[in-house]
C-alpha cells in the first residue's frame, strides 16, 4: 500500500545534492523512497553481478533457482529491497515483466574472473540502456590502486557526466585492488576511506565500500591515525570514519557484505554498520545464495536493524 | 552595495592575453577583482584537492571541519580569497548553495596516492562541467620529468582548447616529478623556471610552481646560470627568475605553499615570494589544517604582505 | 578592494531557481550582485538594441555619442547598472576592452523596422556567442499575438534548453503584439500579465514586460477582473498583478520604460513599479538618449527609488 | 622584394575589432596590406558576381574578355587591388594560378534574375570552401525590407560565427529590398544608413552600401532629420552619417559603385566618399566592363583619390 | 605602399605542389612572397621554441630581451624573415598584438628536456589552433631512428590530413635521433638525405633538416655512395645530395643552424648551403641568442647571401 509522503530525513538527503537536476533527485527519491526501508534514508540493495564476476556455477549452484534472473528481481521485490543492480543481460532479462516493482541499477562495467590482468572492468553497457530499461541509476566500479585506474576514471567521468545530463544518479563501488596495493591494505580503514573519498570526488551519489578491518597499511596515515587518536577498534568506529570521510556523511554510503557467511556474522556486522551511521547495505551472495525463505528471513531482519 | 572598478592594474593584465577572446578575459576578471585582493593585481586562492591527491585522513583529521565540503567554500568566501579550486566532487556538493559568492577553479585532472604508477593523473572532470558549475576556470596538473608527460600535455592541449571555446582560462599547476629527475631536481631552481615556462608554451593563463630552492639541478643549466651570474641565493632571487621565465612576467604566475608548517614560515615566504614580484600564493594545507579562526587570520596575514 | 558579498536577499531569490544548474545561478548572481544595487534584489538594466529596432538615426541623433558602441558600455559602468543588454554588433564592439566591468546580455534575436511582415524577429546570435563574449545571460523577445509566435517559442526553447546547460540564464522580452491583438491592446493589464506568464512558462528566469496601462482587453479577462475586484486604477496596482502572475513573484519581473519622455514622468512610474513590487526597470532611450551628465543623474534616481 | 610594414593607421582600425582571434585580424590585415592601397586603410575592391547575378550576357559582353574567370582576377592583381570577390565558380577557375597574388573574397549567397520571389539569395558556398580556395574573407549579401530577411539573417548568423571560428572576417553587402521598402527607398539616407547599422549589429567586419541618395524615407525618420538639422545634400554629408551609423566610424564601410556609367561620374563620385570618410570602393561592372586599359586607368585613378 | 608582385619563381615553386588545394598554395605564397627574401624563392625563418625544449635560463639568459615573447614577433618583423615559428604559448602571446606582420607557424609538437624517454614530442597545439591565430602554416618534428616514430608518423599523418583540408601547408623538422641510431649518425649525409626523403613523403610541403656532415653512417648506404661517387666532402656538395633527395629539388628544404656560433662560421656555413642549392635557413639560437643589433646585421647578412 503505498502513501509514500516523502519524509523529512529524505528530503534532507536530497538537500545535499543541490547541484544536480531534479531528475537525479528524483532517481535518488525511487530508491529512497522505495521498499520496506522507504522513507527512513536507510537502503538495502540486491546485487546480482557474481554470475559476471565469478562465473554461474560459483554463484548459483549453491541455490539453482538463481541461475534465472526473474529469480532475482521477485526475490528484491518481495524482500522489499530499495532496488536490484546487476549487469544489462539480467537486467534485459525481466525488465518489461518486473516494470515498476523496483528500481533498479544498471552495472556498467564489470570484469570476469578469465583473464589474468591488472585489476580494471569492462565497460559493458550504456546510459542508453539504463534509460531503455527503465533504471533509477547507473552503477560502476572503480578499483584504486590499480595501475589502470586512470582508464576507469576516464570511463566514469564520461558516464556520470552523461547520466546526469539524463536524470540519472550514479553508484559508485569503490574497490581498492591492484599492483598498488598489497591484499592486506585491501579492506584496511585509511585505503577504505579514501576509496570513498575518491568515489565522492568523482561525482558518485552513492558510494559503495566493504567493510574496513581493524588495520591502517598507509605510513603516512598510520601517522596521523596515532596522532589524532581515530579510534578503529570496533567495526561502528571504522563505519563513522568512513562516512566522515564521504564529504561528512553528506553523500550516502553503503556498506558490502562480502563472502557468503553465517547469519550471526551477517547480522553482527550489519549491527556495527547501522551503529557507525551507515546509510545500508548492498547484499548478493549472502541473499541469493541462501534457500529463498532464508534470504527473505535475513534480509528482514536486516532492515528491521536499519529501521531501528 | 558592490563597487567592484576595474583597476588599470586589472587593464594591464588583461591585455597580456590579448588572443583571448572576451570570455576567457571575463572570467580572468571575475577573480582578479574577487575577493580581498580585488583589483590589486595579485591573486590568493584556495585549493583543496587533497582528499583526492593524500586521502581524506591526512587532508582534513587536523582540523575535522574540513571534512565538509562547504567548510571549504565558507573558508575561501570568508577569507576574501581570489578563487577557490576543488576536483568535482567537492565543488558539486557546494556549487548551488554558494553560487556567485567566490569564484571556482574545477580542478580536471587528479591523482590518488593508492596505485604505484609514473606520475599520470586521471581525467576527473570537463569543460561541461565547469560550465554547469558557473566556475571561472579550469585546473590542471601536468608532471614535467614524469615518462606520462605526452599523456598529459595532450589532454591539455584539447582541454585548454575547448575551455578557451567557451570562454574559460586555464590555470596548470606544474610539477616537475617522475623518473627522469631526482627528488633533489623537484624543487630546484632551473627545474622550476622550466616547468613555469613550459605551462606558458602549453597555454596556461595562469602558472603554479612550487617556491624554487637553492639548487640548479641540470649540468647545461649549470654553466649557463655561472656564465651569467643569474641570482639564486634568495627566494626572492628565485622567484623573480621564474616570473621572468614565465614570457618575462607577462602570465600570472602563483606559488603553492606546500606542506603545513608554522605561521612565521609561511609569511616570511610569502614576503619573499611577494618580493620576487610573484602574482600571489595558492595555499591549502597550511589554510585548511589550521582551526578555522588561525586560517582566517593567516590569510588576512598574506593578503596584507601582497596588498602592500 | 571589492567585497560583495551575497546578500539574504539575493540567496532567496535564487533559491526560486533550484532546478537550475549552479553556472545558472552563478550567472544571475552576477547580475543581482554588480553595481549600485548589487545586493538589493533590484535591478537596472541598460539595453541598447535600438539600433537594429529602430534605425540608428532615430536612435543615436538625439545624443551622438551614442552612435559609438564603447559610449554604452562606459554608460552602463558608470552609471552602477546590473547589466547591459544588446545584439551581436554592439557587445563584439567592446567586450575585450570592457571584459569584467559589467554583465553583459547577448539580445539574441532582433527585428530591423524596414521590412513589412507579421511581427518575428531574426535569430541573430547564438549561444556560443554569448560565452565567448563572457555573457551573463542571453536575451530573446518573444511577441505573443503575432500569427508567427510559434516560430518564436520553438527558437527560444532550444535556445534556453542550450544557455542552461551551459550555464547561462535567460531574459525574455515579452511584448503582445501582432495580428492578433489591436494596437489598444498590447499594453492593456490582462494581456501584459498574460505575457508575463507566457515567459514564465516558456522557462524566463527574468521577464522584461511594459508597464500595463489601465485597460482590460480580452472579454473573458474583464468579466474576471470584475468579479473579482481586482484593482488596477494605479499602476503600483497593475504591476503588482503581473508580479503575482509570474509566478506570484518568483521569477524576476522587470519593467521597460518605453519611449524617451522627461524625468518627472520616468521617476514618477519608477516609484509606481517600486510601490508594486517590481523588481527593477530596463532602461534604454530614457538613458542613452539624454545627455551623459543628465542619464547618470536619471539613473542614479531610479536606483534611489529601488533601493530604499 | 617585398617591405609590407603594417602601418600605425591599420593597426588602429585592427584595434576596433578586439573580439576576435587573431586569425580574423590577420585577414583583415591581408586585405588592408595588399595592393597600391595597402597601408593606408582604404580600400578598392573588385567584386564579379554580375554573371550570376545579371547574367553572363549583360555583365560580359560589353568587355567579352570577361566571361573568363582568369580575366578578373588578373584584373584585380594588376590593378592593385586590396581584394577580389566572388562567387565559388569564378574563384574556383582561378585560385590555384593566382595564388598568393590578391586576397579573395568567397561570396556566399547570390541570386539569379530569373525566378520571380521575394528578394533572398541562395547559400551558394560555405566556410570550408574559403579555406579550401585560400580566402581572406566571406562574403554575403543581405536585403533589410525584404520579407524573407530571416531567412538571410539566420545563415549569415551561422555562417559568421564558422568564418570567425576559423579565422576568417565576413563582408556584408547590405542592400535594402523587398516588399517593405518602395523603390525610392532603397538608396534613401535613412534606409542606408540602417542597412548600415544591421550589417554592423550582425556582426560584419566590413559592411558595403551603395551611396545614398538625397530622400529621407521612413516618416519617424524624417522628423529626426530636421529636428537635428542632419544635413545629406551632398553625398559627402550622406556617407559621413553613414559612417557615423557603423559605429561611429569604427567598422569598415565600403561604398558600391551600381550600374556603369561614365569616368567622370564615378570620380566624382569617389571624391565625395573619400571626403566623407567612407574606406573605399568597391567597383564591378565600372571596371570589368569597360576595355582593359580603361579600366586600369580608372581604378589608378580612384585608388589616387583615396590615397589623397 | 605595398607592390608584392608574385615572381616567375615563387610561381615555379607552387607549381610543384599541384596537388595541393589553393588554400595551400596562398599560404606557402604568404611566407614566400614575405620579408626581404620575397619572391626570390628563399627563406630565412625565425624558429623559437628552445623555451620549450632547452628550458628558459639555457634558451634567454645570453639575452635576456628573450624571455619576452614580443621580442621574437618583432625580431622577425625587423629583420625581414619570411616566417616566424614557435609553439602555441609564444604565438598566443603576441599574435593579436602582431596581427598581419610577419607569417606565423605554429610548432604543434614539443619535447621538453626534463623527461628522460625515447625521442617522441608531445602534440601541444591543434590545426584549429593555427586557425584560430591566422597561422601560415604547421610545424612538427619527427625524429627518424626513434623506436616512437610510428607515433609520430601517426600524429602527422593525421596532422597534415587535417591542414591541408583548412588550406594550411606543413613544415618538417627532420631530426634523426633515438635509439635506432648511433650519435654520430645523427647528422651523416646518408641519414640526413633520407630524413629529408621520408619527411617529403610524409606530405611535408617545407623541410627542414641540420646541415650533413662528411660521414656516411649506414653500412649499406657506404656502398652505394662509394660505387656511384657521390661527393660528400664539401656541404655545398652535401646539400646538393639532400636537396636532390627531396623530390629532387621540388620540394622546399631548409636547414637549421644549431647550436650558437661565432658570426663568420654562420655566414661560411650559410655560403655552402646557398651554394648547394639549399632553400635558405631556419635560424633560432644564432639569432635571438645575439644582442638585437647584432642578430639583426647576422639576418641581413644571411639574407644577403641568399639573395645574391
Amino acid at each position: 500500500m503505498s502513501t509514500t509522503k516523502t519524509t523529512e530525513r529524505v528530503k534532507q538527503i536530497l538537500s545535499w545534492y543541490g547541484s544536480d537536476n531534479p531528475g537525479v533527485l528524483t532517481n535518488l527519491a525511487r530508491m529512497l523512497n522505495h521498499g520496506t526501508l522507504g522513507g527512513t534514508g536507510k537502503m538495502v540493495i540486491l546485487p546480482v553481478d557474481q554470475g559476471f564476476e565469478h562465473g554461474p556455477t560459483r554463484s548459483f549452484a549453491p541455490n539453482p533457482p538463481g541461475y534465472d534472473p526473474d529469480y532475482h528481481y521477485q526475490l528484491a521485490i518481495d524482500a522489499g529491497c530499495n532496488a536490484y543492480a546487476a549487469p544489462l543481460g539480467f537486467l534485459d532479462a525481466g525488465a518489461a515483466r518486473f516494470a515498476g516493482q523496483v528500481p533498479t541499477i544498471l552495472k556498467l562495467n564489470n570484469s570476469d574472473s578469465l583473464a589474468k590482468m591488472e585489476p580494471c572492468p569492462a565497460v559493458t553497457g550504456s546510459v542508453k540502456d539504463a534509460l531503455r530499461l527503465g533504471c533509477a541509476a547507473i552503477g560502476f566500479t572503480i578499483y584504486p590502486g590499480s595501475s589502470a585506474r586512470n582508464t576507469m576514471y576516464d570511463e566514469i567521468r564520461e558516464l556520470i557526466l552523461e547520466a546526469r545530463e539524463h536524470g540519472l544518479p550514479t553508484v559508485i563501488w569503490s574497490y581498492p585492488r591492484g599492483s598498488g596495493l598489497a591484499k592486506e591494505g585491501e579492506q584496511a580503514i585509511d585505503v577504505t576511506a579514501y576509496a570513498a573519498q575518491i568515489a565522492c570526488q568523482l561525482g558518485a551519489h552513492v558510494v559503495k565500500v566493504k567493510p574496513p578491518k581493524d588495520v591502517v597499511y598507509q605510513d603516512e596515515a598510520k601517522k596521523v591515525f596515532e596522532k589524532f587518536n581515530i579510534p578503529t577498534k570496533t567495526l561502528a568506529d571504522r563505519v563513522r570514519h568512513v562516512v566522515q570521510s564521504s564529504f561528512n556523511g553528506r553523500r550516502i554510503v553503503i556498506f558490502s557484505g562480502g563472502e557468503a557467511k553465517d547469519t550471526q556474522s551477517v547480522l553482527a556486522e550489519v549491527k556495527e554498520i547501522a551503529a557507525g551511521g551507515g546509510f545500508g547495505s548492498i547484499m548478493g551472495r549472502n541473499a541469493f545464495q541462501r534457500p529463498r525463505a532464508e534470504a527473505l528471513q535475513l534480509l528482514a531482519d536486516v532492515m528491521k536493524i536499519y529501521h531501528s
